[in-house]
């Protein structure tokens, strides 16, 4: 379990990821930008940023230690070679949801709309990793970033028709979509 | 369910907290100072602080909806104008406990060391509000803000010694005791 890491998504006219298509899925979307620099470690940011959005890698929420052991047991890291396609899909979830309890939260998230299980299935063509932006006072509250070969990108496409068809996003309130290949 | 909301304790020669007495409960200390600004919505913070913390809140991490309901039925916001006693308690939790899944995390928490219920005991008395800090890259993981009568300050105590007695407890490896009265 490593300290959080700060992460900043800033899309411009530089960085090593350049920005093959990008979209809403719900609510507003982004300006357009032509690349995306990803900036570890709060080091200084390119000028001129169409956009910035900044998060922190943190703890699981709702895994449990079996959930845990099952996704460490097939997930792989970021920077593979083979992995030249990414998506960075920033999210916000309704006060609604902020105002359940963590029984009510897990209970939709997991035992009702299998978030982690869908997940999992997808592991290890598909590499994630979760950025926390809410209490950066940020305008999404999650920004998760995927990374995978090319071959594995329909079976990515597919992993998100599964995840926006359940319960809990219906408490998706602006969701943009941003596909990525690597320079 | 409010937005979260960003806090800064700045400690230095000016504030609406006298300090009264500082100290550490595990790990290194603070600076001494003689008084405390509580400083909302990232306002500016006062020159020459001796120390500056910095959270946010947040939404609950392990209130299930029967413990929320019961907490909610009971406690008092802050700025009570009998409420003139405060403590301020900034904790850090080891990697271990981090590392920890969600599920671990919670038995611990309340099924082993009651931290809920025992809190629930001294409400309405006591008036708490929690910050994140993890997230921020700060140096403590919470900074807990507590508002009381000078008549609960007994209780306020033996609270305190209740739940540094939990197996909670073994998992903090740096906490500081602030005590705090209102100039």
């Amino acid at each position: 379990m490593a300290a959080p890491l700060h992460v900043t998504f800033s899309a411009g006219s530089t960085g090593s990821w350049r920005i093959e298509r990008m979209g809403p899925v719900i609510g507003d979307g982004l300006p357009l930008a032509e690349r995306l620099a990803v900036i570890e470690h709060r080091r200084p940011e390119p000028c001129g940023a169409v956009w910035s959005l900044r998060g922190t890698t943190s703890h699981t929420r709702y895994t449990t230690r079996p959930e845990t052991g099952a996704l460490e047991a097939k997930q792989q890291g970021l920077g593979r070679a083979q992995a030249t396609c990414a998506a960075l899909i920033p999210i916000r979830k309704s006060e609604t949801w902020w105002a359940l309890a963590q029984d009510e939260r897990r209970a939709i998230l997991e035992e009702q709309s299998h978030h982690i299980a869908i997940g999992l299935e997808y592991l290890p063509g598909v590499s994630r990793r979760l950025h926390h932006s809410r209490e950066l006072g940020e305008a999404f509250d999650f920004l998760t970033w995927f990374e995978f070969a090319p071959e594995h990108a329909a079976g990515f496409d597919e992993m998100l028709v599964r995840l926006r068809a359940t319960a809990e996003w219906g408490y998706v309130e602006r969701e943009v979509e941003i596909r990525l290949s690597r320079v």
